[in-house]
């Protein structure tokens, strides 16, 4: 039987993430055993939270030292040993970064039957449900207020923005260099955004923020955080949906201005992570599928082909260079 | 006519507040204005917050040097150039740090008819009423969860974890000094108190709240904030009530762990002014007022005798020897 191509996690980073931390590797393809499923992986998704897991416990446990690099996919079942999935059945799994997997049937999700397949993983996965939940359900949005969106060229900010210019409110990203901020503005109809690389973000933030911040959706901590606090109205609220900018070697260092700012202002900082909102999930794919539908929602997909350019894929996402969602292909849509 | 003793802001303090910024001046007695009421100062809150209003703008605009020294009191009604009042009425009114005030008459709130006046200092003014919104309504307390308190002997702390108790709540408080923390649980009721100068807060935390820390009440910020987040469950709730460690020339700097902390465990920090629940008001004062009543609430108060007295009683309270609402008694109760 064939192998089964792995990317193990061979190091830990102590600073930034590098190709050498990582090993590609050829195992037995695995068997599964009874419930479980032997999964094929389609696509691959990849996130800054991916190199959070690295460092320690999260929301999940840790990536250790010569694990299969952990990461969530989009796989197709090609033997099922669970009653409720046949063969073809399209699934999203943490298969990590592997060609196949065998997984219980319960730690799986069915997908739903849409095309294009990449829409599963970006407008109407996780990155479409973290910016529908987080804008929506978090920190809510009013018409006529005005949002901030930091990391807004990526997977998520570049729909939070979206849909909060959906919504009525003035929409004002921040974002790595000119040109990715003309193209938020130009493509994603942003109203501005703002160079953190060039300009001063505080004053930027006051010129394009005339009457203050209402919501922050804050994707990468450190400086545009401690700015945005700044600039926050009273009874602002700010989701709390990363912190991107502490990830790759960082410093592991708050804002000034917390707590002092979070009294006096009366804001209301709350995390999540997008499994919070199950619930909710159904409202949250039938509006994205119909934005996405009509035009309203620009879906900007960044896909890298082949299993073995997921270290470099990821370790470019963390500085940036990708505009929207970013996922691997692993293997060709079926059927 | 008689002088009006005033205490002065004579200069901002860069470091620590010293008796040396304030200066006490016979002034003129102030002449109301129509629409105006004399005020004669009774009782003259002490409050951490005041060593921030010297700072800059919060919640309320800054003292400026040469400023009468601005806080709450509660008030007789001397003269009357208003419709509303009479003389003999009590009002709460920022009167600041003097004999006499003349005020708009909208300016300020009548007090309910309560004996001891102090009460409606302690119990039954800002600091009764920020310890109840501040847990009930911001962040709330089930039965059953773990509440940790800091400043826990201080006029709002000594409230909160007793409301908590009163609630069924797991109640641990944080205070400086072994004898106080003794204090805290013998007099107040708490099921322990860490004392922040001679333990290992973290290490205490974790002994004390075995299940993890639901809710935090803030009032200091700094490491105590920066050791609860680490403690806090996932979607535990932070009161954000002051960062009084930071106000006495404390460094303005946030805890490490912000946001991504808030991120992973998907916790919720809001910040909070009493004023801000005005409408749930009555609710407070009755609840607060039977509690005290039947002996449910034990009311603490320091009160110090005369103005003169209160640089030293203000200095003394950021240093942490109070217990309980510490005021200062300017007038003899009328009547």
């Amino acid at each position: 039987m064939a192998d089964n191509t792995q990317i193990l996690l061979r190091e830990r980073p102590k600073g930034k993430l590098e190709e050498s931390h990582f090993e590609l590797r050829q195992a037995p393809m695995p068997v599964p055993s009874d419930g479980q499923l032997l999964l094929r992986t389609i696509l691959l998704s990849q996130d800054a939270a991916n190199r959070a897991w690295m460092q320690g416990a999260t929301y999940k446990s840790a990536v250790e030292e010569g694990d299969v690099m952990h990461g969530y996919a989009l796989s197709e079942v090609v033997e099922s040993r669970a009653p409720d999935y046949s063969p073809g059945d399209l699934v999203f799994a943490e298969s990590g970064w592997q060609e196949y997997a065998a997984l219980d049937a319960r730690a799986v999700g069915r997908a739903p039957d849409h095309r294009p397949l990449t829409h599963l993983i970006s407008v109407l996965g996780v990155a479409g449900k973290t910016a529908y939940h987080g804008l929506l359900d978090v920190s809510g949005i009013e018409a006529g207020e005005t949002l901030l969106v930091s990391a807004a060229a990526g997977s998520v900010g570049s729909l939070v923005g979206q849909i909060g210019k959906l919504k009525g409110a003035r929409v004002v990203g921040v974002a790595g260099g000119p040109e990715k901020c003309g193209w938020v503005v130009d493509t994603l109809g942003f109203d501005a955004c703002i160079d953190y690389k060039g300009e001063d973000v505080s004053a930027a933030i006051a010129e394009h923020c005339p009457r203050g911040v209402d919501v922050y959706f804050d994707n990468v901590g450190g400086a545009v955080l401690q700015a945005a606090l700044f600039a926050m109205n009273d009874h602002g609220r700010i989701s709390c949906c990363g912190a991107v900018s502490m990830y790759d070697g960082g410093p592991l260092t708050g804002p000034v201005g917390v707590p002092g700012l979070i009294v006096i202002k009366r804001l209301r900082l709350e995390g999540f992570i997008v499994s919070d909102f199950a619930d909710r999930d159904a409202e949250a794919e039938r509006d994205l599928a119909a934005w996405a539908a009509d035009g309203r929602l620009v879906v900007v997909e960044d896909v890298i082909e082949g299993l073995e350019n997921a270290p470099r894929g990821l370790i470019g996402l963390l500085a940036g260079e990708n505009r929207g969602k970013r996922m691997i292909r692993v293997a060709p849509d079926p059927r």
